[in-house]
């Protein structure tokens, strides 16, 4: 593949823990690589890194003015400029300020986090497409995590699940790991062998999330042995609610948009809005103060543990089954004919959902389903996955209502679960109140489900 | 107020139920009315119905061409139009068409649910108001139900989070049916009666869902006094799925967007979703087959009944919370200055969430906050309802799940409740994996909560 590769330079704009990392990979296959930003010292760390790292083979030139910077790769076009900030403003005042020296035939990759209606052209993703398959994470085959998943932005859509996936998923881990810790008020030690263990076999084998879960629940600082550095770490994730970082926002508004239910991925996000804003949530507690019941007892400790490792898978496939039929609605309304397969194929290594087992199980489905559009939980496999992990599931929500802990995603994932194939939901009564106040009509049992479109039937609830 | 009414006349077009329902009013109003509609036969029902109707005093009549259904205003600009219509392309279409007659002075009120960034000139409303507050329905006191929310769209967006509240009123009430009808196998007219009561005193008196949800959980139809109309009305709710009224999503985006926890909501919003697709469940269905436990019985039935009364009072007034916390965070960001007194004003009658005792309550929290950023869990007799029904919300909360019972507003709304006001969040383990994986940084326990702000500390949990 490298052989297809026609850059030898790339310009990175944009010094930041993703564009430092990216410096070195692009370093790593051979290219100069020329990186601005405007924090000098982000600057001075990536080539600090350069020059520490043995795989580095060519060169790294930093810069703090556009002008030098671009002219670095020469003066003719077909230049290759990769953006790793901020979306919004900050992406467009950088795209104004290069734009002045671009030419044609030049690249600009927004690298970074954008809403997928800002995106460019196809045709550029095919030049750069075997740089980009040098620098990707390589699955356990030594393939790399990288596809071209449709055009107008569809690639940028992708990633924006995936973030959305990854919100259902680190919701659900914090709030087992909650369960663990402050109701069942186990040692740290003891939660990162519990993560660890999960992390090696079954259902959450090769999951990213448990795997660092495990590393972090026993990590002490240097400084001192006695402590954790987990226990330092306040509970307020702003990520998302900053406004730096749209993915999760996003997700939700399009699952809304797209007539997907996407409950877990939608209190997971919520769960996490509430999070960030600690001090509205300590004043609120002055008057509504809850708190997790701690030191309660289960009669079968492993037991649970084993129902709490189910649950969570189960949460974890929903996200992932949210995730990828909305991505599947989105591509069919686009007609990007974006791939499930190659979703999950990208999703296998190098990104924060990774999770082996599951991808497992979910390839060969999305491979049978690819051209439809696809709800992947009408597939028997995955029917049969949530079916298996209900009980699991149930009595684990049982048990943090009991407790007052905290479950928003793991909860909603029952709720889905439930509906998502009841046969007569309790919603014939809402059906019945919209056909009495706005003469909303329904269809009569027995009728053929068909679309979902507006039913025939109206009774005159309030003759005249 | 009459007395400032400019208009002698008004031009509808849709005569749907909402449009004929208004042609009547202006009307009664007497105001001479023109009504289009490309139906023929929705025009003659219009007009029959003003035939019938013994307040009519303006004259109505119908019309199938745009030509001589503007002219029928007369020649001179300062007309006045309303739209009934669905919005987006049909919408789009009908101004396209009127707009090649329309003069200078002339003004079109869109009537529909419509986004609000598709909204008009502020100034039109002040015109208008003095005619809108005579047909508009009336609280207790006589003062008509309507306000001038802002610029740019602020009533739309008014009306969209009312539709939102909607959903999560809609969902628990229905949510509270199935556990009465299909857990506990009540007989219909018994759940009337228990509406009935719940509609009359207390903190759901005066509640428009709880009384219609009386009436029809009673009514039989004419031709069978053996049987109920609502047992034959089919679950499949396709409203706000059939892209024909974009409300409920648009709330559950803008609560996204904006950065509001709205779990009540969005949960009502996705369960009706997955409602709609009926033909799908059924497909799911064949690989996960979950249903209700019927035939369950509590130890004190009318005490379940009183626990399930305070659990959908505190649904309800979760949903006013989400959606009035979602109106004052858009209106501060917009530079509106909507009043929250005012929507409030609005909602005592002629629309759905209609809920006196909740109102009563939220009114003086509204003056008080008023041009606040509000967060109306912050206030102290807010925070003291949830507190006050958190045990009913837990008990209900935990028999529907017991008994595989579809409760996702409910159980969305237990879960808001105790974290919005949680003063250690599991999400501390989230931060700290977003910190190990993406260098996120955090803030430490002791330090100032502040804002929604990227913390200060980072650990280097993976030395190079």
């Amino acid at each position: 593949m490298q052989n297809n590769i026609i850059y030898k330079k790339i310009a990175i704009v944009g010094a930041g823990s993703m564009g430092t990392m990216m410096s070195q990979l692009f370093a790593e296959a051979d290219l100069d690589v020329s990186i601005f930003d405007v924090k000098g010292e982000n600057v001075d760390i990536a080539i600090e890194l350069a020059r520490e790292n043995p795989k580095v083979r060519g060169k790294i030139h930093g810069f703090k003015e556009y002008g030098p910077f671009v002219g670095s790769l020469g003066d003719e076009g077909g230049r290759l400029f990769l953006l790793s900030i901020t979306h919004g403003w900050p992406a467009d005042n950088v795209l104004n300020e290069i734009g002045k020296y671009l030419k044609p035939g030049d690249i600009v990759l927004d690298g970074g986090n954008e809403f997928y209606l800002e995106s460019g052209d196809p045709d550029a993703l095919d030049k750069v497409m075997p740089l980009l398959e040098t620098v990707a994470a390589k699955d356990g085959n030594g393939r790399p995590c990288v596809r071209k998943m449709g055009p107008d932005g569809a690639g940028h859509y992708v990633k924006m699940v995936h973030n959305g996936i990854e919100q259902g998923m680190m919701s659900a881990l914090c709030e087992a790991w909650g369960l663990l810790r402050y109701n069942m008020d186990l040692e740290m030690d003891e939660i990162g062998q519990i993560f660890s263990q999960w992390d090696r076999k079954g259902e959450l084998r090769d999951n990213f999330l448990c795997d660092i879960g495990a590393d972090i629940s026993c990590r002490r600082p240097a400084s001192d042995k006695r402590k954790y550095v987990l226990d330092e770490v306040m509970d307020k994730v702003v990520q998302d609610d900053d406004d730096s970082e749209g993915t999760g926002i996003w997700t939700v508004m399009e699952a809304a948009r797209n007539h997907i239910a996407a409950p877990t991925i939608a209190s997971g996000h919520f769960f996490r809005v509430a999070s960030g804003s600690r001090a509205e949530r300590l004043s609120v507690r002055r008057n509504l103060a809850l708190s997790p019941a701690s030191g309660v007892t289960v009669e079968d400790k492993a037991a649970f543990i084993e129902d709490l490792r189910l649950a969570l898978y189960a949460t974890f496939l929903a996200s992932y089954v949210q995730g990828m039929n909305l991505i599947s609605r989105q591509s069919h309304a686009a007609k990007w004919g974006t791939k499930l397969t190659d979703c999950l194929a990208v999703w296998r290594a190098g990104c924060i959902i990774t999770s082996d087992d599951i991808i497992d199980r979910l390839q060969p489905i999305a491979e049978a389903k690819e051209g439809d559009i696809a709800n992947l939980l009408e597939d028997p496999s995955i029917g049969k996955e949530f079916l298996r992990t209900y009980g699991p599931l149930k009595r684990v929500v049982a048990k943090a209502v009991e407790w007052d802990a905290y479950a928003p995603s793991v909860s909603a994932t029952l709720e889905w679960v439930k509906y998502c194939g009841g046969e007569v939901l309790p919603t014939q009564f809402m059906e019945a109140e919209l056909d009495y106040f706005g003469a909303h009509q329904y269809d009569k049992w027995g009728e053929e489900p068909g679309k979902a479109m507006t039913g025939k039937h109206h009774y005159e609830w309030k003759p005249a």
